[in-house]
């Protein structure tokens, strides 16, 4: 059989996870596949937009997902073994801090706005402010299947079976793998990023539109339990250069302990860079990782945010 | 004044933190002073050990500091800032599964003991098993103060002021920045690693005996919320060379998602390598990495685990 070279445009286009959905087309295990994704705002930021935008988003519009893609075949208990081949973007991208979302939500309440511009290629790193450059690794944030349960179910989390996994280094070159729970696995794409910290702190990465291609094959009856990601080569080298600042996060809880470390680490970029507070928040979101140091000395465990010192070099 | 360099025997050793402890020694900001320390075992394990010796652990025995370093001058509202100037390990450590510790504590329940051995320099890899050939990045996994309050209080959990903060990165070249609540600091240290895994999943590390030789100074009045740590460069690249084995945990719950994680790396190794999933277990203790992808997605969280391929090449 011949290997086929297929296209899901950006019409293809729906909300939430359904196993119901008639799929935008079927491919061959083998085949590769371009996807045209509108960004996690659902096309609702251009380039042109201001805060008063973030404050009128429509939320039922947010995190639109691009499929489904049947795959021919494909049966529950199979793994999708899907290879990321490459991404591209229109150029752009923004971040913003959406009032309800994020890890600091209390503390940032008010809707903010950061229009990125950047070079297509995704390998020049991207100017914040007058002094960071961030370094881009773009990836989709949200890639899955349909779970088994009646549907239409929300994007917003992400699931065994996928979805809005916000794992940065679904990137090019990775294979990841995803257990299929129902005929045909109904694979969608959605939420770009050109670059993302671990945690995705402030709740939005770089948000951008892009084209994705990857390549799905099959694994019969592998029963994988939750997504498997391979990664080729090393995985920070874009960010690690010059090493981290890290501020240590230390409760009784691992979420409390990740907010006592990115408000540490605000602090710290406002004294050594000048950021205003909610500068670094959003800054932290599209670069900084946050790392668990330990979970198992109890009562208390420790969350280590870690920014690249590239980013002001 | 002339700088000088001290020594902190093993025979000053204390259990718990103490503002009250008499220092063992007192130094000028700018001196460098080595510190030999006694692994987290207290000395109980030795190369010899076997799983009846985990059984046996005393616990009130455990993580033994080596200090305290009173700091002339130092005053509360000032940063202690410790440069890790190198460490020396004695070429033997041990890893183990130790009753009522670690991310999996109700599932594995039987006391298990690995004998390491390494090239004292730290820089090549240790076997694990007939296969596995971990990097090693040796580091104290205990630095601190003394907080202000009553003593003694127990070394287990990481503090504010530092202490069993577990951080991986606290290693050759690194500055560590920590809040000084009492007069002269009360520096300790202990429970030396040659290397760990970000969340030290199964409760242990490389346990190993280790001389660590440090710089110290003041920074006045520098009023830090935790600690700052600095890397001088990357920090993973003894590690990412051949890429990584990622596995997402998914729940609504951070601790859930850490754990789910660590099944499904178990399942996987277990496929590929053929491990039993205790080795398993005690493997990713020692090299892989717990990172948080995303927790702000309600109501669902992702960590995923990052298993360094390199370890099986």
């Amino acid at each position: 059989m011949k290997l086929r070279h297929h296209t899901v445009h950006s019409q293809h286009r729906h909300f939430g996870w359904d196993r119901a959905l008639p799929p935008a087309l079927t491919v061959a295990p083998g085949d590769t596949i371009e996807v045209d994704v509108v960004d996690g705002g659902g096309g609702q930021i251009t380039p042109d937009s201001t805060a008063a935008d973030i404050a009128a988003l429509d939320y039922s519009r947010l995190l639109p997902l691009f499929g489904p893609i049947a795959i021919d075949g494909a049966k529950p208990g199979d793994a999708l073994k899907i290879t990321i081949l490459g991404l591209k973007s229109a150029g752009w991208g923004w971040s913003g801090v959406i009032p309800g979302f994020g890890l600091l939500e209390d503390e940032f309440r008010e809707p903010q706005l950061a229009i990125w511009r950047f070079d297509p290629s995704g390998k020049v790193p991207a100017l914040f402010g007058k002094h960071a450059r961030v370094p881009l690794k773009p990836f989709p944030g949200t890639i899955g299947l349909a779970p088994n349960e009646p549907g239409p179910v929300t994007a917003l989390p992400p699931r065994r079976v996928g979805g809005n996994l916000d794992t940065r280094d679904i990137a090019e070159g990775a294979v990841l793998r995803l257990p299929v729970e129902v005929a045909g696995g109904l694979l969608s794409i959605g939420d770009t990023h050109a670059a993302q910290g671990d945690g995705e702190l402030a709740g939005s990465a770089i948000e951008a539109p892009m084209s994705v291609a990857l390549k799905v094959e099959l694994e019969r009856d592998a029963r994988i339990p939750a997504p498997w990601i391979e990664t080729a080569g090393p995985v920070t080298r874009h960010l690690d250069g010059a090493g981290y600042h890290i501020a240590s996060g230390i409760a009784d809880d691992l979420m409390e302990a990740a907010r006592a470390a990115v408000r540490s680490m605000i602090e710290l970029l406002g004294r050594r860079h000048g950021l205003a507070p909610v500068e670094a928040y959003m800054l932290c979101s599209v670069c900084a990782d946050l790392r668990i140091s330990q979970l198992v000395n109890k009562p208390t465990w420790g969350v280590s945010l870690y920014f690249p010192r590239i980013v002001f070099e």
